[in-house]
């Protein structure tokens, strides 16, 4: 395992370019909860890697919900009294409230302004706004454009249909040696914004991409859904799913310059918590941690108490908390090749914790095995610095009696986990260790 | 349960003047722990509440200790050789040695400075000095009275009984819809001190006014009882009540302008801990925090380890820590109308939260329930500030499992109580939540 | 057990210059894990305490290890061309690489500047070497006399045995009133170096001689081994008085002026960590703490899964973190009387604790008791400050409920665990408390 995610890990770099041509391919698509937006997205990640396209009829039911209309726009415009399109779907499909119903006429100003949405602080950008559970119509500009409406009406042009079809989302299951699941979640929904959440669709195919070519040891389920209705959607058609999902995150906002950012599960202190934190505080650069709290991505439908799943949610600057968030400024300048590739590297390290970590126990648990004799060990002694090496191969002997992985005991050593991991395999190699069980 | 807290808080500022009276009224009063200015405080209590006055023998057992004779005063004074009164009882009922032994004769002045105290670090004030469990005689006098005694002998005359009697205190019991009880206690032993205690007694009366014109869950207990010996016999006399007892304060020093300060009960995480400590962090002003030590009023009895009960003492500055404490400084004016309020409506919210704790659970705990059909959530999607009661209505959902109380909720969240609570009621209303049952 | 202790720790400060003595004795010896040395030093322990001493013959197998060779040396040098030693062993027998095998020959430079070991950033001192489980010779110098040697060839003679022998340690059982034991282990195979680990055996044997002239519950098991496979050998030979070792410490550089250190045993929590925690914070010096790792003495053995035995190792400043440590600056200027004196008062008030701990029950469980009528109470009542004593009275009584030992009881109630101790005394006399058990 070890050599092998090295070898990827330095391919990551190389990735990160890619995975940016990756946001600027899907960038132009104008999605929704439902519609041709989201079909096209799941048709391009499904040139890299192979996804299960599900298509679930409107009225269908779902726990407290009901599968939605299906959403499609061909065209949204205002045209002034000169017949100039002064706000244009065409320049940016920001411009449209996303999953409003059709609308067509002559309204005058003050009846425009009432479904005209703008970002006063913001007078260069546009928001983003959705009405999927209201029937309205509207659209959005900038102030700038906003302040610049002086006819006395306009023409209103939303060429959309609301009409039952179906709510459509993807599946890939990589397949791994056993039945135990990791779920990668992200959210597909939104139309042109980048970090938020094309920046999450390319890490979450690269991802694909990477395991499809390893053994590992748990099956990887990965989900492009729209956000909330199309979480509820799939738990509510694979509750017999849920029992295997051993570790889960969301992933999201992983594109920006930021630091990267870990929301814990609801359980707090689950496997996939400790893990991330491990990764996160022995990478030696900055990060943040916030508490698990209902409010936020899709963590909220698989963390909700009737599953309660060991879900995280691991982000670069999260949801809500940067400035260009659900704005036309969340576009290809905020994400970056480099950050996509950072962000790509700690997945892949999490990843490599969770396959490797497992619980061992000392087959020479009275007293210290002899490491010299066997080669384990610098034959010459009496140095005060023994090598961290040495030092997590006498950490793992002290602490496999069963009870400790070696997560654990790297987290009680002060050791990262792949020199403990690389510690365990060479005792397991001596006969020094046996396997108890994989996990923590 | 809310509305009508809100209304009562209002007036609680009002409050403010008349427990002040109260305590001007109880101030002139000569207490000790047991005689007629115990009566008399209990008779003027009775004017604002039902007191139910339990007379108990001098010689009746209460576990280790012997109720002791009954104590009464008419009149002490040292007087010089001019026949003046230099020292006289009738200006201050903290000249006297507190349950002292009568005397009357001429003494030399050497002998009276054996019998007399002061602070000579404080050289105007009186200090206030008992000999419960000691027979002597003596009185007390500021330095400066001391320092003028210049004459070779004086008369001294102590005109006090100390004989069997009764010890008296006084039991108010306002019922609730349930036998479980809050027991609220403060000592009514100190004769001319305001913070300590007639602060106390004044909030005590106050609360107790408050709670009969309220339907409350809990039954709630006042006691003004002699401190110490009081709670002992009270507790000795009713061994059947204290399994009922939930919750419990000792109510002391309430009156003066330092800030609230909560001593924990001995267990240290009772519920009432947490409320307690739950009020007062989101209150938003200042406050102080300290843990249980066997030292300090009646908790010391109600957290002896034969009861253990979950009683904590919610004062201003604490017992010892202020230095007008046990002195003749301890008057009128280190008690303010608007603390006496400020302390009421402290224990008003903490009641509150008493009242209104539960453990609920989901009725749709798969998923988040649609609050967007039920016009409990704005249908309006998208902004980045979802709002304080949201957040509570998404809090409430996510954490009632049946393990978490409100209380435990709006401290994990970071919330009010007073907003879980209202997002409780609001999905009891809408059918999604159950009780699972009252308390924490 | 308190007047006791008193009378002796004031005779501690007088054992500091006997304790350096004693280091000033055995200096001169060379000691190696097996061989002569080690019978010299174990004959002068003997001297001031009856030290059974143990030989378990090359080749005897003791878990995962083997006895090995005995190793003894009479004399070894670098010659010049000239004939004069330039390194030589009867100046220090640090010059000589520990258990090395024997050597005679004309050398090239060349050659034995790769059996010569130096420190180059401390040019005037010798290091100390081992080669215990490789087979080398080699010789030890200072970077100064390295620097000197310019001669073409040089003779080198290593006058050693390395025979099939015996291993030899001492063990000095101090026996209690009881079978439950204390492990005190100190190395004793280190050659002229005298805070590591001369001063721990001077301790050990002070230690054993106060034990010897006093009344304990525990029995003292004092072992005087060689490092590592001393500690191996003797749990190898002892497995059946492993179960009852209630607490250890490994004994090591006690002598520096540095302040105590304390490593926590494996278990992190035990009666033995909280104990030395206690005396080290009532102390009101400086001192610093480490939590357990498996690297450092023989702490590793007794801590290994196998066993995991309460042992932590208290120590000045610890192994590997002075400067001087393991080379020839680690001589009697390192080490001081009172520094040895103060480390022997830290463990007597250590055993002070250990033998006086207990768990008691109130037998006055509900309310206090009236301390009064007993005299334990000042009978004068009102003053802010009660004393430490009366506030010991109360906490013991408060928490002796068979739940809190003594020791938990300081702790919580941040006084001395001597005073509570003698509280708990006081209230065993007048039959307020009565003994659950001994220990925590």
């Amino acid at each position: 395992m070890k050599s092998t995610v090295k070898r990827e890990e330095s391919s990551v770099v190389g990735a990160g370019p890619w995975m940016y041509r990756f946001v600027e391919e899907l960038y132009l698509i104008c999605r929704s909860i439902t519609g041709e937006g989201v079909r096209e997205t799941l048709r391009r990640i499904d040139s890299h890697v192979p996804i299960e396209v599900h298509e679930v009829p409107t009225g269908t039911q779902a726990f407290d919900w009901t599968v939605p209309k299906e959403w499609n726009i061909r065209d949204a415009y205002i045209k002034n009294l000169a017949g100039e399109r002064v706000v244009d779907f065409r320049k940016s499909n920001l411009h449209v409230l996303n999953y409003c119903i059709p609308f067509r006429g002559r309204v005058p100003l003050k009846t425009l302004r009432e479904h005209l949405f703008t970002l006063p602080d913001k007078p260069e950008w546009i928001p983003y706004r959705t009405s999927y559970y209201e029937e309205n119509w509207g659209l959005c500009a900038s102030q700038r454009q906003a302040d610049a409406l002086r006819d006395s009406e306009y023409e209103v042009c939303i060429d959309a249909d609301l009409k039952d079809g179906n709510l459509t989302y993807g599946e890939c299951l990589v397949k791994g040696s056993t039945d135990e699941e990791v779920l990668l979640s992200c959210h597909i929904c939104h139309p042109s914004l980048c970090n938020d959440n094309l920046s999450g669709i390319a890490l979450a195919t690269w991802l694909a991409r990477y395991l499809t070519e390893r053994n590992t040891r748990y099956s990887y389920r990965f989900l492009f859904l729209p956000g909330t209705i199309g979480a509820i959607v799939w738990l509510s058609r694979n509750e017999n799913i849920v029992p295997k999902i051993r570790h889960g995150l969301v992933i999201a906002c992983v594109g920006d310059a930021g630091k990267p950012t870990y929301k814990k599960s609801r359980r707090g202190d689950a496997e996939i918590d400790r893990a991330v934190l491990h990764v996160l505080r022995t990478r030696g650069s900055d990060f943040s941690v916030r508490e698990f709290s209902p409010f936020g991505y899709d963590e909220r439908q698989y963390c909700s108490p009737g599953f309660d799943l060991p879900v995280g949610s691991l982000t670069r600057t999260p949801h809500g908390a940067y400035p260009e968030y659900h704005t036309s400024a969340d576009d290809l300048h905020l994400v970056r090749p480099d950050s996509l590739a950072d962000s790509l590297s700690i997945y892949l390290e999490l990843i490599e914790i969770l396959e490797g970590n497992a619980i061992y126990t000392s087959l020479c648990p009275k007293c210290e095995p002899q490491l010299g004799k066997r080669g384990l060990y610098r034959a010459l002694g009496g140095l005060a610095d023994a090598g961290e090496g040495e030092m997590a191969l006498l950490w793992v002997l002290n602490l496999s009696d069963g009870r400790y992985s070696l997560l654990d005991i790297g987290d009680r050593a002060g050791l990262n986990f792949r020199t403990v991991r690389y510690a365990a395999d060479l005792l397991l190699e001596h006969n020094l260790l046996a396997k108890v069980r994989a996990g923590g």
